[in-house]
């Protein structure tokens, strides 16, 4: 009755998944709501930056020759021919002994070649016309921001793929991206199973808890740029499951599934898969949390199923089911960010797996560390309330120290292009 | 005709804003919309977790005593009198020599005390009867998770103000809160100021840009936690704008302004905040970018005055409104966390102000790192895409070079109790 399962490596779980991987389809969203999308499209400029030379201050443009003899001695004195505002265009031509009252953004008067700061002038005003007096020369091109200085026509400025925040909002506003284009959101869909899972607003009763994964899982999905669609609890009857499954897959472009993946006597998600004629490209991973987490695949599209285990569904989507998100929204930084840091606590549990460790990351001094939270045990649903990152330490250790050295997965970091690598032990560990 | 302004520093201008700060109303909001609100209360655990002991796999529970002589030689057997599936209760005694199939999340059998794997048995069936062989001791509490191991009732869960994301979803969806009570967000509108200002669905004209701030500051407060709300741009005539900014104040908890507020002709926010009495706190800050940066008072509702250049008003929003709006969210980390890192390229430029850098940061090794990003002129506005991070560098300076340790403002991190503090000068520096 108790059947063996072949365990691959977190890396080979990983590379399978992302085998089938696929992109989502371009459409185009609203400037005011793009925040949080992945771009369809690369931005590139269609004009230069400044797009004409311009002012970068409020003063006076003025013909810079007509400085070169100024000096506190003897300051030099120019006729303010008019005033230009930001967004306006002179007027008149302006002669030798002649500026321009511009101001922050104004764009440069054609016979004007410098910038002075209003705080470098003294104004007068005599029998109606405005003077300006200078105590210094200025060169060709002194504080001009000039046109292109900043990007030039052509330029790449954010590749397909990227994340939409508010810097990159400035740029696509800045280039008139009134629609932006973005790739659409992949739909996951979600079963929970369980028969032991109460739903949310409902209250204890022996031997049942609340269903906590089926509402973490749809902010992870939301997190990583994906669209869920929550279907409810699977029934303890197989034929119904089979076909809410066999629905539910027509209607999402992957689907979770929580608990049922295991070798228990209701375990019966393996027998879907089977009898939906799908590849299972694994059902058991050497990793702990959630050895049991199952991919599957079905014309083309993916099953995951993830552990019922709160702390091993939470890891399951970030190893799995993020970076396949992020690369149907194009992303090149689809997996999650590793970095080398230091625990901050012992973890004297034996490890026989690879272990991800649920940890919140501290960054003072400008390094990177990171403390274990809670305990560690897959059903533990409230460290995951603390958790920013997953420290990933090798099978076959005796636990570790304070101040060890350990692989650090970034969870609220964009993310990497390099695939996660199986943790390796750690030098003390292998000394 | 040129105002002079005296300039106050970073420190003093947040301390400032923060004196007015206040906190929001409580409303309650479905779980499955909770993700990135502010929670409005603790969340006290009101039952054990795990609620009751159970089975931490799928096994057989089993009464210790009866393994006490098992061995390889000596097999002990036990017949399997039920079957509880996770979510059923026991309906029978076991007694002596009696044993009962569970599966993972399954409530111990009263009479039970330690849990046996399958893999650990041999299943025989003779007779219609089930047995297991079991080969070696268990002890009393083998493999129980026990009830309340990894929460007590009455532990503090989560604190008020805390930011709700998948992980806390998870706690919440446990604790049955169907109804999350959250913060209520801040209303936060936005004018636009600037006759060079086009629209973003606007062809280019001489002299004219596009109005980017508006959609970049709307994704900042979003990012913040707050609701924007934008009313377009002020148009350029006294009266209607003073109009404009006096009715707005009324349906907003704070509003925000871009340009206007520097010492040019057509700068007219300082008199629409002397014309409604309001009490401005500073008008210049010692800092580049954003040094004309203004925020007034009026009638306890602040109004922030933006520079329109896009980065000096990105890094104003991020260092004074941002901490505002997070305390009005409970938040008991609203300030920017600064950490201490090393610049990884010169930054060449000699300086006379404290200099807010925008940078990209890298963790590569465990140590932060932050590379500036573009040219860094405060109306640069593509640079802005690729910023997570403001490199800090105090005034007096005469540029960094690459290693240098420098303070690093991470923006993507959820924040900090620290008040920003103003840079000091490096050890370099100083010597």
């Amino acid at each position: 009755m108790f059947e063996e399962r072949t365990a691959i490596q977190v890396s080979e779980a990983v590379k399978k998944v992302m085998e089938f991987s696929r992109e989502g389809e371009k459409e185009y969203i609203d400037i005011e709501n793009a925040d949080g999308r992945y771009l369809a499209e690369a931005v590139i400029a269609d004009h230069n930056i400044p797009p004409f030379d311009r002012s970068p201050l409020d003063g006076f443009a003025v013909r810079s020759e007509d400085t070169k003899n100024a000096s506190g001695e003897h300051p030099v004195r120019l006729e303010v021919i008019e005033t230009v505002g930001a967004g306006g265009v002179p007027s008149l031509e302006v002669k030798p002994g002649q500026a321009v009252r511009v101001m922050t953004g104004t764009i440069m008067p054609e016979d004007c070649d410098a910038i002075v700061m209003f705080e470098l002038t003294k104004e007068i005003e005599e029998e109606g016309r405005q003077y300006i007096e200078i105590k210094r020369t200025f060169k060709e091109g002194d504080f001009v921001s000039f046109e292109g200085e900043e990007t030039q026509k052509g330029d790449v400025l954010l590749e397909a793929g990227s994340r939409i925040h508010a810097g990159v909002i400035a740029v696509l506003a800045t280039f008139g991206y009134k629609e932006v284009p973005v790739v659409k959101k992949p739909v996951i869909g979600i079963y929970a199973t369980g028969t032991e899972l109460l739903d949310v607003g409902e209250p204890l009763e022996p031997g049942k808890i609340r269903n906590s994964n089926a509402y973490m899982i749809q902010a992870q999905i939301r997190q990583a740029g994906g669209e869920p669609v929550y279907f409810g609890q699977l029934i303890d009857d197989f034929d119904l499951s089979f076909n809410a499954v066999s629905n539910a897959l027509e209607k999402v472009d992957a689907l979770i599934t929580t608990g049922g993946v295991s070798v228990g006597d209701f375990d019966f998600l393996p027998e879907i898969y089977a009898k939906l004629g799908a590849n299972v490209l694994f059902n058991k991973i050497a990793m702990r949390p959630g050895s049991v987490t199952t991919v599957a695949e079905a014309d083309g599209k993916l099953l995951f199923g993830l552990s019922g285990n709160p702390s091993a569904c939470f890891v399951g989507f970030e190893l799995y089911t993020r970076p396949w998100i992020k690369k149907y929204l194009y992303s090149r930084t689809p997996y999650v960010e590793t970095v080398k840091g230091s625990l901050t606590k012992d973890f004297p549990k034996p490890n026989p797996f690879t272990r991800f460790i649920r940890s919140k990351t501290d960054f003072a001094d400008g390094k990177i560390t990171a403390s274990p939270v809670g305990m560690d045990k897959s059903q533990v649903v409230t460290s995951l309330a603390h958790t920013d990152a997953l420290v990933a330490v090798p099978g076959g250790s005796r636990g570790y120290k304070a101040g060890d050295e350990v692989d650090i997965l970034l969870l609220n970091r964009e993310g990497s292009e390099v695939p996660l690598k199986d943790p390796l032990k750690t030098r003390k560990e292998n000394e």
